[in-house]
């Protein structure tokens, strides 16, 4: 295991400094028809990208985020950052996804809170923000904002669409939706369908949040925010990402601030103070009403949704090539749901590559396991035949 | 897999109608003394006891209650009852506890709330319950009382002690702190000490109850009950009780009121429904302040605790044999902590039988697989040489 690749490599590098930038893709004339069947606009998407578009137009990666992700996945905002996008590791000059060949994208999702239209956006028909009517909206939904976002950046198919977690569920869903604008996909930690246990991890995340007395039906933007709720959906959360291995590793026992037991209720194990810290620290950059969507989103997903059987549903996605990564440790999203849809694809005649990685990091791993998904990745986009398809 | 072995052998039966019975153990003038140095009086212990104890009192068996559990293991107390005692179906005559052979004794924790002193008893210095003024207690402690009850009910030495889960901690401490007072010990999906994943989760309970605008710091006995905290801690809980498998086989993505999706935040999903259902029962049962200082207890248990080593503590169980039961799917408190504290006793050449038995129940199944459970502990007791030492 290692955190970073970039010891290993010379040539690797940062895509420097960039920025975000904002389009509206649908507005009043043309709104977007959800699932659910409502109807929003405008939807504004936020979105970052990084490298040259060919004159072919054929080297566009697409990187689709996970809960708590956003557009800013690789590079840093401004220099002295401290951190930089969320995959930077993976993204860039010579890694993974080489910014010299490729041209990657990413854009924040829909019902997100980083700039893309979600619950915290101004509803036009009350002049304030949405909160809860805002209306619910599924993976299908934050696809069909992406698809218009590359239509209008001149992009028709996509060399690879890629993600981690909720960012998986995306990728697969565009290889059904859009089979037409993708030559592969790579979910990573990922599922076809949301199981039970997850489904229920979100209830109990979400119910945190609905019943805090600040949330207000979702109206607390002009006053205190439902921060002890988050904060709790997020400490839920953190012991998902990590495994019973890395927690062993990570905080065994240990006691933080004390010598000996307190005999109270303060958080003393260091698993507490992490949990704590980290809960605390996401109410700065989240909002809760996204929490709840997005959750709820991901609850949705079942890749079978929409047709007479999951059979049916790959089948559209004949013409796509897959690379599925999972990691021995994930109980999240566990490998054999990765093999599950693997194997229905393979059934299917599709030419599918199933890599499991041994880690002790649990779910967390899609984002820390950079030395070998860096070489499965840039393995199987070299087996694509390069960026000239 | 059966979930009860009253089908199997017409010889079984219930103990019937039974009562839970208080006795005083601790005073002002005897107070008992806890592990973090604080004295408590006066303590009450709530227990049942079924079948008769023999002249030579060797036939007395020990059953220790989990985190919601209480002193009502077994039979009815009126004979109208919906439900009997949480481990009716491991006792009673002919039963793998058969009642016709052993007296068998469980009694409330201390700290609880079913009748033995805990939080919401009255604190002598003001007259009102205790609330956050209970002092933090320790499996330890919990033990200590059990120990003056067996005392006062005149057994000087226990055939065995048995318990699932956090009763199956209470088995273990008793063989290391009252090694010449137990002959034998049943941990059932238990552990020796918690894991760092388990304190995580019993945090997150823990602070969906602190965070209750209605938990007054523990005060709320004269109003409002904490009851959104306490059933979002009980649906973390009944999370960690099933397994990914038995959530699969039991809910799998069905809705229950609905024949479509809602798009709301409405329980939908069965596995939403069966958690609200749940929680909210929980309520009804149990008191918050002892949800917390419970699963305290638990996170502070490491068998090792007062000793140089798990070595040296074990080694004072060395007069005890074992019998450890684990279940496959149990992830709350997973077999390889089971086969850790077996090998350990075995290195220190003590008598141990460990059997990880096949289940989908996830940690619940100490309650359900029943079958197997009785024929193991009925094999176990056999070879303890049956009621006479």
């Amino acid at each position: 295991m290692s955190q970073s690749a970039s010891q290993d490599n010379s040539a690797v590098g940062s895509v420097g400094v960039v920025e975000s930038r904002r389009m509206r893709l649908y507005d009043a004339d043309d709104p977007l028809r959800l699932d659910s069947g409502a109807t929003l606009a405008p939807v504004d998407v936020e979105y970052e990208t990084y490298g040259r578009l060919d004159a072919e137009a054929g080297n566009a990666v697409l990187i689709c985020h996970a809960l708590s992700g956003d557009a800013h996945a690789a590079g840093l905002h401004a220099a002295g950052d401290e951190k930089p996008g969320w995959w930077d590791t993976l993204i860039g000059p010579g890694k993974g996804f080489d910014t010299e060949r490729y041209f990657v994208i990413c854009a924040n999702v829909l019902g997100g809170c980083k700039g893309t239209t979600g619950p915290q956006s101004v509803n036009p028909a009350t002049g304030k923000p949405y909160g809860l009517d805002f209306p619910v909206v599924t993976i299908h939904d934050m696809v069909t904002v992406q698809k218009r976002l590359i239509d209008r950046l001149g992009v028709r198919r996509l060399l690879t669409v890629c993600g981690g977690s909720m960012g998986g569920m995306q990728a697969l869903e565009w290889s059904v939706s859009y089979p037409e604008a993708v030559r592969s996909a790579i979910p990573v930690a990922s599922t076809y369908r949301t199981s039970p246990q997850s489904i229920a991890l979100n209830e109990v995340g979400r119910q945190a949040i609905l019943r805090d007395p600040n949330f207000r039906r979702g109206q607390y933007y002009d006053g205190a925010a439902p921060n002890a709720g988050l904060s709790l959906a997020r400490m839920i959360g953190h012991i998902t990402y990590l495994s019973d291995q890395s927690m062993h590793e990570k905080f065994g026992r240990d006691l933080r601030h004390r010598k000996a037991y307190g005999y109270d209720f303060e958080p003393e194990f260091a698993v507490q103070t992490y949990l704590h810290y980290h809960g605390e620290r996401f109410t700065k950059r989240f909002d809760a009403n996204s929490y709840l969507y997005i959750t709820k989103a991901m609850d949705y997903f079942d890749l079978s949704q929409g047709y007479p059987s999951l059979r049916k549903s790959l089948a559209r996605a004949a013409g796509c090539k897959f690379l599925f990564v999972s990691f021995s440790s994930d109980w999240l999203f566990p490998s054999y749901q990765t093999r599950e849809a693997a194997n229905a694809l393979r059934n299917s005649g599709i030419d599918v590559t199933f890599v499991e990685l041994q880690s002790d990091y649990g779910h967390d791993a899609f984002l820390l396991e950079v030395g070998e998904m860096t070489k499965i990745i840039s393995a199987f986009l070299g087996y694509l035949g390069g960026v000239r398809p």
